[in-house]
């Protein structure tokens, strides 16, 4: 059983360490002193992705800033997840969306892939991961996901470790692909990667390209046509439910 | 294997057979015809959540508005889904995004649930109409859920039917309890309703009054802390993944 503490939760670059002080942005100040009123000794949270989750005071609260100092540690770092989410970048408030998803169930690797179908080809990395550390500051994590450099399709197939799975939501499924469960159970206890189209799905050739390569593994989400940011989660679920990641 | 038509699907109210000229409305109207430019002869699809998918052609475009003539059923009205997704509604615009998430995720009724921490307890069900229709619209569905009066969990747990399943996501789970996709299997295959709660969770009390409950199974979503958005859509894969919805 977990604790939960209801205190903010910081993403800091600093090590973390008993007795640290660790200075805090001035927006993460801001939003601390003006927007939810802390005062000096009052508790948060701090990650870094690297020394687990602490627990911390702030002290020297003040119009400039404010500083926090590490008391312990009540998470441990854990391994860093394994799933690699590999996604056809959508346009700016969904993609923003699509990236707080996958940061949310559990992505270890964030891979931009562009497809024939792609809208998105033109990436900001900084906002990609502005939305990575909000993500996982609301939702507990303790490590970032990488942002991998934008790939083709092609690119992403050519270089493609074949010991990992990489599962893909076909909306065209032959007769007796459509238990995803089952099709995910027998892949077994391997790494597995996702590969999520764009709004206007994959193409015949991109379908035909992905079908005939020995790491991939087509799944059928339902009957229903599902947006790209819905197909995401709902597959990053099914995954994480097989493989307990 | 099902055939996809590229052309705009509107919903709408009048009964649809063969021949049956169909006025749209302003906003349907204008949305096809100054938005998609959309002329005389150009194809839509029409469904009413009775009468299945209609194949129609667009008659009369002038200034005032447009109709359509209705030209063959290209597919057979299904039956209604079977889900009853209750959720605890969040405020603005989430609440948009998790009825549309459910109406895509093939929920067959929608049922609004005030809890403890629940933010919004006045629902605008106009509103929430126009998000299921929209959502509708856009996922092929030809069914739209309906929209059952609100109710406080008291209400929901006293008059809920036993002889349905009622699986709710309970962020703190005893030993043994987390492998989600085990629990449900072992449900079989009796009606299913989905409890989302609201983004502080349920409290103690209503965890307790669940848990009592006969026909109320707790699973997991996994050891992050997940938006309530985002639950529901893990929650109803894993569902809809297992029941075959």
């Amino acid at each position: 059983m977990r604790v939960f503490y209801k205190a903010p939760r910081l993403h800091v670059e600093a090590p973390l360490n008993e007795g640290a002080e660790i200075a805090l942005t001035k927006p993460q100040a801001h939003h601390l002193i003006n927007v939810l009123r802390l005062k000096t000794g009052a508790q948060i949270l701090l990650f870094n992705g690297r020394d687990g989750e602490w627990l911390a005071q702030l002290i020297n609260v003040d119009k400039r800033g404010a500083r926090a100092q590490c008391e312990s540690q009540i998470r441990p770092q854990p391994p860093a997840p394994q799933l690699i989410y590999c996604f056809a970048p959508l346009k700016s408030a969904r993609l923003d969306y699509m990236v707080q998803k996958a940061v949310e169930m559990g992505a270890g690797v964030l891979q931009p892939v562009i497809t024939q179908f792609t809208h998105n080809t033109q990436l900001n990395p900084a906002k990609i991961q502005a939305s990575v550390i909000e993500a996982a500051q609301q939702c507990g994590l303790l490590t970032l996901p990488t942002i991998s450099p934008t790939l083709k399709l092609t690119k992403l197939l050519e270089t493609w470790q074949h010991e990992r799975h990489l599962v893909f939501c076909d909306e065209i499924l032959a007769e007796g692909e459509n238990d995803a469960l089952l099709t995910l159970t027998q892949l077994g206890k391997a790494p597995v990667g996702v590969l999520i189209g764009p709004e206007g799905g994959f193409s015949d050739a991109e379908r035909q390209a992905l079908r005939s390569q020995p790491f991939v593994t087509a799944i059928s989400l339902g009957s229903r046509i599902l947006r790209a940011d819905t197909a995401a989660v709902a597959a990053l679920a099914l995954i994480n439910a097989v493989f307990e990641y």
